[in-house]
């Protein structure tokens, strides 16, 4: 039996970021302000440090990643690649299955990639305490190790629903020495707003993105940190990516499809963008984003300007969305929740270069928990729709004979998220097809632009 | 900066495991039936498949691990060794401190060492279906892991403290395909005599371990697996150490000291053992266990034949023992609460070969944090332990100015035991020493054997 993990080298870690700008076919949409101007890299300098805003809107295709983040990284990366002999004798399938493991980090996912980064570069700036939100608990806590990691404060809003129904991220938060309180709160203009609206509003992610960049923005001692969706932040994920193009080859292998969960984008960017270089190099490969069918913003979302949070604090980017008042069902397990996605992911799917699909929920647990019996690990319920659909299209080789390479981003485990399996395995968990009227509805609350 | 952590390729998996019985001085004290006489093997295949008791008793220096065994060890196996450098510099010592990381493995700590080889020897042996207990939910995980990976059924008796406190970790085992229920269960005559007594018996291990011998001795189609104590486990564990051990080699070092938490003694000497054979070969390596105040088996036990069970079905056993009707104070968090220890582990201290140490409860979950906040991986109750002794040596180092070589076993994560770190930061965890009355009282209760 040849190897299970394809394993790199501390020293592989690489070196630079991916900046997919530099090969796409157009340059990305602006970024606009109130005005409907173009926002300034200035404006965006009372919440994020200049090496950040730089980075946003860069133009080149590599960006040198820090040695400083690069030492953190080491504790657990390169992450490995895995060949999942057990689930392809399971599912019968001539395909190859290889799935890269980023619940390898302290945090249990990939977003600790950028957290490390965006400290790092706010400690540089001489910042020392960070705000964000979370919602299922993935970027909090990687936002507390990381501020942990670089000695700073670091306070999270976390979805109020999420807060009930997941009290060990709040524990692990609180572990790496973070603040964690529930949103909304009555801390922010925005949180008592919503308040006001509904005393029992179980939050969302852009209420609570909402009241960090608020509290950001009021406090000269304060950053903010986002955990998907800008620029930059997909831009520290092509670590995944980049890693996993060098353990292909060291397998001596290729993919002819790449599947990742895709909320707000930072996952599925990457692991696929630096796969996309070689597309537009003329290599034939699918990077399929796969997203829940209770929040199809890529699959069935209207590509528009709009704000990135609920209250519409932020600049508007042109993006696949449900409307930024969305409200995500509370029977959907996990992340996954966000009303938009990143500009690059949103105008690539536009141009017909990547693809997107919605899976239903309890077709994801259902593969979530065929990987667990077959290939050990626990996957998170964001990894799980990128399961099924690796998984269906190991069933559609099976019945067509076909020997493709498929490959899957396993964003993290699901230890934190037992909770969930538990309403799978009792029948309390649903379906839920985001309703069309829902979607049509959301095209009179966007933002007139001209 | 060099390299945080030392990677061993697949290939490098050991091919044998190292049985310490080879290299003791003396020959193990003999393991007794109800009459007083030496069990024979034959007696113990009423629940153990035979070549699993052979195991048992082997004097072999070498025992080869199954090629389907290691396939499935592929899955996570060669776990890390990490230099702790950001430990060492928090605490400003001169001492290197490395860890071998065992939490990598899907079920979260080094028991699936174990439960996957008996998992294949049952199976073997056309036995398709295993019961056993489990406390703190690392070994019932870790069986009904093995279960799955060889198609087999696996009922759980877990100790009900544990299962009212940790239902993340029945979900998990319950996401692998395990049955489990809350010991003391009306399911088994032991189960059903300790709810007579108490019928809010909170459970112990003592208690689980009876009902599981007791259902595997009842049905011809079950086997009980253990998940530390005997030498068959102590001797799959010892892959950690025969990894380490190469893994130290690569990085031009060798270990002064070597700290792991011990409970039954499958952990320490998993990783102690196969260091041994240098000892005995003249090498100076201290290899201390690390246990709780509240549960002192070796450093305040009695050496003395006992029962492995709190009913009195299991052979005699010489070792270290508070009694087998030991009750574990409820307010102490984790494992490590058994009343005995493994036989060759309880000679080798007895004959001062190895040393032991017992640390309170706060100390040790204060360890575990300085360890979350620097290396970032939030450790299991049970590992913190080695994590307070080895932080301790290393403060001694500085004092002194000695530039030791430190390792301690990181058995686990601590991702099912927030709600103990929970505990502890809101000051809920008491320091618990096990007080002299009860070890006085535990002499009449031990049974009389010539």
């Amino acid at each position: 039996m040849s190897d299970t993990k394809i394993l790199l080298d501390e020293n592989e870690i690489p070196t630079h970021w991916y900046n997919v700008i530099a090969d796409m076919p157009n340059p990305p949409a602006a970024v606009l302000g109130p005005d409907g101007n173009p926002v300034t890299p200035d404006a965006l300098t009372a919440i994020f440090p200049m090496s950040v805003v730089e980075q946003e809107v860069s133009t080149e295709r590599w960006i040198p990643i820090p040695e400083k983040v690069r030492e953190i990284y080491r504790l657990w990366r390169p992450s490995p690649l895995y060949r999942a002999r057990r689930l392809e004798e399971a599912l019968g399938t001539p395909a190859k299955i290889y799935y890269k493991n980023e619940g390898v980090s302290p945090a249990g996912s990939h977003k600790p990639n950028s957290a490390i980064a965006q400290a790092f570069y706010n400690k540089e700036a001489g910042i020392n305490r960070l705000v964000t939100e979370t919602g299922a608990g993935q970027w909090g806590s990687s936002l507390a190790l990381a501020g942990q990691m670089f000695n700073m404060e670091v306070r999270i809003y976390m979805v109020k629903v999420s807060y009930d129904q997941k009290p060990f991220r709040r524990s692990m938060m609180q572990t790496w020495g973070a603040e964690v309180f529930p949103s909304p709160t009555d801390m922010t203009e925005s949180g008592r707003k919503a308040l006001a609206t509904d005393p029992d509003n179980p939050g969302s992610l852009g209420i609570a993105i909402s009241e960090a960049v608020e509290e950001a923005a009021s406090r000269k001692d304060t950053n903010y940190a986002l955990g998907s969706v800008l620029n930059h932040v997909i831009l520290h994920q092509t670590v995944i990516g980049l890693e996993a193009k060098k353990q292909f080859e060291k397998a001596g292998d290729y993919p002819d499809m790449i599947f990742a969960p895709c909320g707000g984008g930072s996952n599925f960017a990457g692991v696929a963008f630096p796969f996309l270089a070689d597309k537009a190099a003329g290599k034939d490969i699918s990077l399929v984003a796969v997203e829940p069918a209770s929040c199809p913003t890529l699959t069935r979302g209207h590509y528009a300007y709009d704000f990135g949070d609920s209250v519409g604090l932020t600049p508007l980017m042109k993006m696949y969305t449900l409307g930024h008042d969305f409200m995500p069902p509370g029977i959907h397990a996990g992340g996954l929740r966000y009303h938009g996605d990143n500009v690059l992911v949103s105008q690539l799917y536009d141009e017909g270069i990547i693809d997107a699909i919605a899976v239903p929920q309890l077709a994801t647990f259902e593969a979530g928990v065929q990987f667990a019996r077959t290939e050990g690990i626990i996957p998170a319920p964001e990894s799980n729709h990128a399961i099924r659909a690796c998984i269906d299209e190991a069933l559609r080789c099976k019945e067509s004979g076909e020997a493709k390479t498929l490959f899957f981003n396993l964003s993290g485990h699901g230890h934190f998220d037992m909770a969930s399996y538990d309403k799978y395995f009792s029948g309390d968990l649903e379906d839920y097809e985001y309703p069309e009227a829902a979607i049509h509805e959301a095209l009179d609350h966007l933002p007139k632009v001209r």
